[in-house]
């Protein structure tokens, strides 16, 4: 493997690190009238955040072998794939902004910053709900998905002084957050006694419904339920019961149905904080796709290939 | 000194350690015919939260040496300290709450969650601004004021990956969060670069309009003025006019005047978040104040006095 070439957006550009023996070419992802490295052969095409109209025409890219996405869900992009091409999602790259979306959603329920921003616009000072306040420090979070966002987002609970119960798919030893990783199995021991559950798992056949009625149901009063994953994870019926009855909280960057429509009821449930799936559009990205994708230039150039392919076109 | 008697309201005792030599005395602040101590003679009393009537009527309580202050403020007591009675205040009590909702207000500002929470009471799912929002991680934050409070908001963002700036009235060495404590002087020098400048001060006439016209000017556009020390560290209507021409934003605790009447103009300035002055009131502030309680009795056992005396009646 001489001298790959590959074409990258521009904006990414400037967060790229100079990968000696591969060259790099710009190009405009709104520009539909150029191709990606401007007609040349291109060995790895980044595609941008907002992938639009060339992952729909990969294939017209002469001398394409690979493909790096910058988001990590691909399914959408396996459509398009050109044969014997080999495609890699962003791993991490969204991880920070999904994470510090998460901790804002908690922080603005415990500390009841809607009910302020309703006040403000009303313009009341009103200190009347100051000792109904919770409190994040001292919280037991329940954090289910310990991959990339779950980590970040344990970084940030511990330094806020809560206690973190990290869940994932297989139980395994800790890390200097956690003293160990839950298995997924032993999720309804844990809810008894949580104060918050954050979902951050990926949505499978068995994530689908992970929070039905019956975990719900095992959840203490007042307990706060943070989906930054995908909206079909929790039963958002039984969850907009729970929470129209005053038993527990939610805050919700992902719906089922979503987007949520303008009737729903979800959207005026007391205690439900919902923003419209924002969790990974923050400038934070840009580095971290910088670093990524330098990482899996150097890969390519050094091994012909990428790593985290998710799947090669056939 | 052998056996000293304080008397301590009962929503602090399930958060006291025993100490062994000291009686300890609940009494119900809010039963004002009862004396703390039930008449008894008390050695320390231990006021609440909200200090109330016992605060005006110390003097009432035979035998009393020394008087403990649930909160950092100790001005309102000082013309009822009897002659010869040792005050001390509560240090550090209050930090992480207080340092928990700058965290809030700086997330809820740049992950724009007043705009949402607008948009939900309107039922409308609208993420046409996700292209204008800013992150958290990888911004500049010049925390001013590195007391208990500025250390427990470093360390939640140093966790949020930000840099930290630390300004204090002197310039020291750092610790594990910054590498170095820079001196109130070089402020000027440290606004132009900032992303966020964090007030977390005391009110003395060093603080009185530290961040005045001239200072606000040397921040960078969109930077954003976190204000959870009092109200007047800041020129408020300065702050006001750069907030309305959209070149600063605002998040703020505090406001001058306090509470900010019904018809002012701040309420509704653009990019100005206001919460009505709720940093310090959360259930975290129970358990730190147990664990502080703990520590004065111990102190007071074995010392005959308290620590953190801020005044004795004279």
């Amino acid at each position: 493997m001489s001298s790959p070439v590959a074409a990258v957006p521009h904006a990414f550009l400037p967060h790229l690190a100079p990968v000696e023996g591969v060259e790099v070419l710009a190009y405009d992802p709104k520009d539909t009238d150029i191709l990606p490295g401007g007609g040349r052969e291109v060995d790895v095409l980044s595609l941008p955040f907002v992938a639009g109209r060339w992952m729909t025409r990969m294939g017209e890219v002469p001398g394409l072998r690979a493909v790096v996405l910058a988001s990590a869900g691909y399914e959408h992009a396996l459509p398009y794939l050109p044969a014997g091409i080999d495609l890699a999602n962003a791993v991490g790259v969204h991880d920070t902004a999904t994470a510090e979306l998460a901790l804002a959603l908690i922080l603005a329920s415990d500390r009841a910053l809607p009910t302020y921003a309703h006040l403000q616009a009303a313009g009341r000072w009103d200190r009347s709900g100051v000792g109904q306040r919770r409190s994040l420090a001292d919280s037991r979070v329940v954090v289910v998905g310990y991959g990339g966002i779950g980590r970040a987002l344990a970084q940030r609970l511990v330094a806020s002084e809560c206690e973190v119960v990290a869940v994932a798919s297989r139980e395994r030893g800790g890390d200097g957050l956690v003293e160990r990783v839950h298995g997924i199995e032993a999720l309804p021991q844990l809810l008894p006694s949580a104060d918050v559950v954050v979902l951050a798992v990926p949505l499978t056949d068995v994530t689908r419904g992970l929070l039905g009625a019956a975990e719900l149901a095992l959840l203490p009063d007042d307990a706060l339920v943070v989906n930054v994953a995908r909206g079909p994870v929790v039963d958002n019926e039984a969850l907009r019961a729970e929470c129209a009855a005053g038993r527990l909280r939610a805050a919700l960057d992902v719906t089922d149905p979503e987007p949520l429509p303008d009737d729903h009821p979800l959207w005026s449930t007391p205690g439900v904080l919902i923003t419209p799936h924002v969790g990974g559009g923050t400038p934070a990205s840009y580095p971290r796709m910088g670093a990524y994708l330098t990482r899996q230039l150097t890969a390519y150039r050094d091994t012909g290939s990428l790593r985290h392919v998710v799947a090669t076109g056939s």
